[in-house]
């Protein structure tokens, strides 16, 4: 147990040690472990997206084993899914990687701008199988947050005193908000702070733009001259957001793009003092090598140094 | 217990050997038995469109136990129905079939663009007949979804814990997909993955068509070259789809039609990879002399040879 | 124990001993004892409609013991009623005749073309009464069917594992059927199949018109030469539509008629299998002595000869 | 489905269907099946007796796996042990024989005149592991009896909700009884008796020596000049005293002994009418060929005639 | 993961994935991480004798915080205590070591020939302490055995569902007994059996002696020509006696004693392919130097190598 885990976990004083025991296996495991910086690869969007639009580009993505190795060969710190997907492979994996049952989930069959996601697996589902955490997705913005905000402090609760960390999606949405705004930097830091408000252990935002969404917003953070210029500011901002940086929030690489791209980006997010990245599509839809490749280097650059 | 039916049941890692054993069961009964392909009759035709739609053009079929009979005799793996037409008999015929108690039914006397169907019986109810699994009906594309998953998530724990397989039909409908979208390849290959996430162990779609419904998926069926011009190469779409083949899926028979129709359907069904039909109207609205001479070449079909 | 007692008991096969014992009780009570075919008072009309226009018309009426006593001098089969109107009585007349209690009931202080009754009765009410079934109204149709459905399936599991029969009113009522398609054949049909498929053990409906509502269902019934031109037709085809006659389906009387419509009808009926009446308006709404007499020559001609 | 397996099912109209459903898969497996009789292959010894007293005569028989393989390979009806031994190996043979758990065992590290097991598992158990049925034992004849029926009572109740068969191994032993009156004519037909009453879908008992135990019934086998000189003739009796042969009886094979001597044993057996074995030691503690052997020709006695 | 940690995960395959990645993170944990082999370090000497008896000798001892640096320190697979002892100091090592709550317990004010643990502490309190298991103290041969059965058989359902391995601690002990019988072959086999009959997944005995407690036991060892007279011998007949060597069986270390003779022990254990040692008074009552270099010693002796 390095001294920079030991810090990390003493930030959650009021979870038990179930809660940071897994917390500590997830910063324990693969490439990263010990440095408390995490990689971790999600795979669900076949149900989000559909299959062809998440898998053909890489057909080998078809098979849930292929995100099991993936995950574990690359070094991940834990592998995130909803319940079909794991359980197509959990037995032969069992005590691999550390792994996150998504328990809500959406499709895009019915669109809708006032998003709020099924709850398709359960507190027990994890513990079934041998999970060390759930993940949630809250939509702030859709006009149904509190029916979010109340299903996710009640699983959540269910899930703490069972030992199991809490991992929240937290992606603003809904009439009000603009598209770009979905991914402003006040919204972002916003979201972000709403997922530490609700007791999240792990925080997942997008990395966030330059827009200011909010107008009461850009006052103080003109007035302040807060500094949101670089994508390396932004994240300083959007990790003091969380209890003044004490609350492990990871950033999704979001739509697939270039490698050098996701480099700069993992790179500006780090020096920014990003937990880690929570890497899918930019993972799994190029060749297995080539994704190897890229997951290498994303967690040196988190390292700061070489890793083997 | 051929090895085929060991290498099927292999896929199922996660779930207890209750529900491996009624899978079994289902796979080892009939005239395809051990081949790993299914051949099911669905009877719940008189709920969803009426008794004299569903019946009257072989008027024998109003007796419920004329479908026991029917699936017994033509050598089905299993039959399906609601709770009353599985009551109505099943006494007089325990242990002779596998069944599957459909526990969720819609009628056409209120229609609705954001379909849901009625719990109209338990798991319970289930274990009290005898049968090897239930069916629950799933509308991707309707505003109700988020309920409809949460309900089959529910149901499904609770059946699994009982050791019962879980057969979902999963038929896109809803405000936002055209009708023509319903049967579009997108649309069903999607479909049968969300069952899939959903944890059913066997999963029924329509044979889909090429179609293709969303602009984004379309992108990518174009950019990636997936075949889906003909029957045979969207039906292994499909099951690919589906945790890269290893979910059972199983396609419906859809509207009556005539044999040559049915039998090149099923033809391309099972060059496609298929598991199986499952077929009602087009087997029961038949007199049964021609029913169990179609139900015979279908099985053939699929079994790649001549059945006694 | 008559044998066609024991007929009618051998359909429901499923069903245990207790049900099939109130059933038997039902079957062998009053005047048609050991036919089969079954006269039942309902009086839910003070609920349903008002007091004035139930029971101003003979003002007896308006005291519960009345109904005991006209079911009991009459000789029906069962006395169906609300919670309220059995409470009033049950001491004196206890053991005297079969009990049906209405567990959900509906007024008209609130109309809606979406119709729900309310639950004002349970289980537990039916066994301290001394019931021998509990009567449930569906309304298919309905945008809440889905509620109804399953509130029937659940207090039909109660009931069941209590050994009380259940009493199905099937009546469709909706924004999408006409007013005229309320009692259309096809609507009829469908109604008291659905019934059967949600497990009543006894099916009430109202009597059939020729009007066919559906399109769908009308293009069937002329293909396949349904014939429903006279309501014995019509009979027939109904008790067809519940699992072939193996179903117990009786008729309301519907609105207050003459006398010799009344038994024009009940002489139909009867022509084409129903298995009997449940008769309220028409039977409380006459002075005793001429319900009386109605009563003997409706159960007359269900009976096929003169009674005593 | 056999008339004679039908005929059997025809006893248990008080069960429900799932129940039904399971007592066919037995009487429908295995060489004998059709036939109405049973041979069950139960491994409770090991528990029962101790690791080398059961399987040193026969090393093969420490593993598992073993006895799942003896049993599907001679053909027997149905497997029974507890629920460690079926947990070894159930995943590997899911569906190939029906399984009963034995839910309560004894040992023999203590020892006791008022003997009574230890519920070591439960009808949940059973549903995970796909069993068609539980196993209980009883000692009509210890102080304990009454804690024994009432815990029968409430698994059997439980059970057969969930569409289990029940069996009852049914063995007096207590203060009162002398040795050889453990196996007495009149104490085994009482003990036979007790488990029918208690509800057993299946009873097994040992074979009856010609000694009468209780003088009171020792007066009324010689009044009534009950015949209970051959094993035959006790059989006969045993089996009429369980509702006049309307309950299936099974005789265990009691200590190890020679094959001629077994075979004898069985011939009576079956011509007094019993419904067939229970073997365990003179299976399993004879090598796997010599079992294989013996267990063909006992299968043979009961069908009366030659099997593959 | 090892092929041999995988292998020996394949023998438990009824278990859910919950419980097999509990067993992977206590076999890939520590020095002999990936051999299948295990040493454990209990401390429940404080409440079982008393805590001068316990930690006088090595006053270091006395703070819980001691054993949890010992177990980690010397690289044991795991730490199993009571509840107390753990909770003393679990949030500062959380994550470091696999944790076995011990939730049953006795102490030595009151001594019985009957003996019987308390349930201490539960399946939630090894969920919100982070444990990977539980373990439970059985005394077969003590009178109460049927209590004692019963409670474990209840407490590992839940433990399982919640994905925690079952370890039993399986001591006969009770009237019928002698003193040496308690360890003898006969008994110490036949207790490791029920152990693995009740579902345990690790299985903890005392190595045993030569010594043959059972009559009917001696007349089978005698005759089968058991061998017993090496401790290698009686180790591989423990082992083989759980389902032919496919449980982790795992021997406690038993009173303290000098370090040659646990040395030589722990080698015929090994030799005799026990999975390992459970090892507490003999570590934690020397010097902690000491106590790391034996425990060294012992894990090189399992892993039949040099280990850094």
């Amino acid at each position: 147990m390095t001294p920079r885990v030991r810090e990390i976990l003493s930030w959650y004083g009021s979870e038990n040690i179930g809660v940071l025991t897994n917390m500590a296996r997830m910063m324990n495991t693969g490439k990263l472990a010990g440095t408390g910086k995490l990689v971790i690869l999600p795979v669900d969007q076949g149900f989000e997206h559909g299959p062809a639009r998440s898998f053909a580009k890489n057909p080998d993505a078809y098979d849930p084993a292929y995100h099991f190795e993936l995950a574990i060969e690359s070094g991940c710190n834990a592998y995130a899914a909803p319940v079909g997907q794991l359980e197509a492979c959990a037995r032969d994996f069992a005590g691999e990687i550390p792994l996150i049952l998504k328990v809500n989930n959406s499709d895009v069959l019915f669109g809708s701008k006032a998003p709020i996601s099924a709850l398709t697996s359960s507190v027990d589902d994890a513990l079934r199988l041998g999970c060390s955490g759930i993940g949630f997705t809250i939509y702030p913005g859709s006009q149904h947050r509190k029916q979010m905000y109340e299903e996710i402090a009640q699983i959540s609760q269910e899930a703490k005193k069972a030992g199991l960390a809490v991992v929240i999606w937290s992606y603003a949405r809904g009439e009000q908000l603009s598209k770009e705004g979905e991914t402003g930097i006040d919204v972002i830091a916003y979201s972000a702070h709403i997922a530490a408000q609700l007791g999240a252990n792990i925080i997942k935002v997008k990395p966030p733009t330059a827009h200011i969404e909010q107008a009461e917003a850009k006052k103080v953070y003109e007035a302040q001259g807060i500094k949101v210029s670089t994508l390396a500011q932004r994240t300083e901002h959007v990790v003091k957001s969380c209890f003044n940086g004490k609350r492990v929030v990871i950033f999704s690489g979001g739509e697939a793009k270039a490698t050098p791209d996701i480099l700069e980006e993992v790179k500006q997010l780090a020096q920014g003092g990003a937990f880690g990245s929570i890497m899918g599509r930019n993972a799994f839809q190029r060749p297995k090598k080539e994704a190897l490749e890229l997951l290498k280097n994303v967690m040196e650059t988190f390292a700061g140094k070489t890793l083997n």
